[in-house]
């Protein structure tokens, strides 16, 4: 299968989508990818899962988040991302302010992916996202109905807003937890996955830290858990 | 696909084997089964896995626990047994009693469950085994070089002795959690998973009780775990 892939602006924010370049007329459905703090839309670890998705049934599509990829530079996020990595450094306690930040982007972020939904016409949306793809994704698939499935992971409930917007999460959700992550403390990511109202919910817990490579395995169940819950029967 | 179901008995013990009636001469991975405490070796939940397995290209065994199914009664056994049920009604802690009983248990379960490896001369085998299963899964797993990949869960490290058997165990584990399991202590479940000496594990939660059923999208996960620990690539 060849991938064809379109760059597209939707009020001025870049994003990609990815299509098999033989697409029929039938719908597929669209899972949404939220990169990770300091990537592009295009970053190996999207683009591979971009790939696997179409490959497996549906369309992809990423969006730069503020102060990334394609985007501008932001004096306020820049500010605030540098406090972080000055704190990842020195192993400072890092998930209060990374809870902060992420609440601030997420109300950029909301709006904006939906309005990317809104240009798509997407009706049946899963959302995967990790790590910053994850402090965004929670309030994104708490707020957008068009979501019935989601994949997040490498996050924890750092501030109440966040297990607040994780309890009013409803559709079946697979949480991915790196059992030695240094910059998320696992009692956190144990009180996000607790948090999450969803009837459905899946906790998969790897070794490894923060950033090392996820279990192909993940992926392959990822897909099985967006086409259980995302594809006609 | 039609299932022979093979009853037969290895010094003395009761056992069961099921493989497809449609054999081939190429050798199948055994999946061995540990069934839940007060359980047959015919089960449901042991019947509907096996079966399942077969299906899915092993073949699959079932070994009756002492005092348990075809057995005779133990007193020993049948008065830990009761007390335990006794603190299950009265909600008294559990865990230490039933940690006890099972490595108990495990001292005949373990050699018992080796003779049927050599009778049936397995060599490439997978344990599938939770709660009592887990419990004397563990040893098992640690002693038997046979075994290449084990699921284990609903089981705790509530004794010092669960822990180190755990870290023997280096073979690939899925490890199922009950979110809201009232009989094992959630922080039990996690040091028994982060016990495991093994370089790859996967910890599996989902919400639900000690005695709900499994999701069945857990059993599609263990196929396909199974698969891809002990079918020739």
């Amino acid at each position: 299968m060849h991938i064809h892939e379109e760059f597209f602006t939707v009020g001025g924010v870049p994003a990609v989508r990815w299509t098999p370049d033989d697409d029929t007329t039938a719908p597929r459905p669209l899972i949404l990818l939220g990169h990770g703090g300091g990537q592009h839309k295009t970053a190996p670890g999207i683009l591979h899962r971009a790939h696997r998705f179409v490959t497996s049934g549906f369309t992809a599509v990423c969006v730069d988040v503020p102060n990334h990829g394609d985007r501008p530079t932001d004096d306020r996020y820049q500010h605030i991302a540098t406090e972080i990595q000055a704190r990842v450094d020195s192993g400072d306690e890092l998930a209060p302010l990374l809870a902060e930040f992420q609440a601030l982007v997420a109300e950029q972020t909301v709006p904006e992916w939906q309005a990317v939904l809104d240009h798509l016409g997407s009706e049946a949306v899963g959302y995967w996202g990790v790590s910053l793809g994850c402090g965004l994704g929670v309030p994104f698939v708490a707020a957008e109905p068009r979501v019935r499935a989601a994949v997040l992971g490498l996050g924890g409930a750092a501030a109440p807003a966040s297990a607040a917007a994780a309890a009013q999460i409803t559709v079946p959700v697979e949480f991915l937890l790196q059992w030695d992550d240094e910059r998320v403390p696992r009692e956190q990511s144990l009180a996000l996955f607790d948090a999450f109202g969803s009837a459905e919910k899946t906790l998969h817990a790897n070794p490894g830290r923060h950033g090392d490579r996820l279990p192909e395995h993940e992926l392959d169940s990822a897909v099985r858990f967006f086409t259980r819950h995302l594809m006609p029967r």
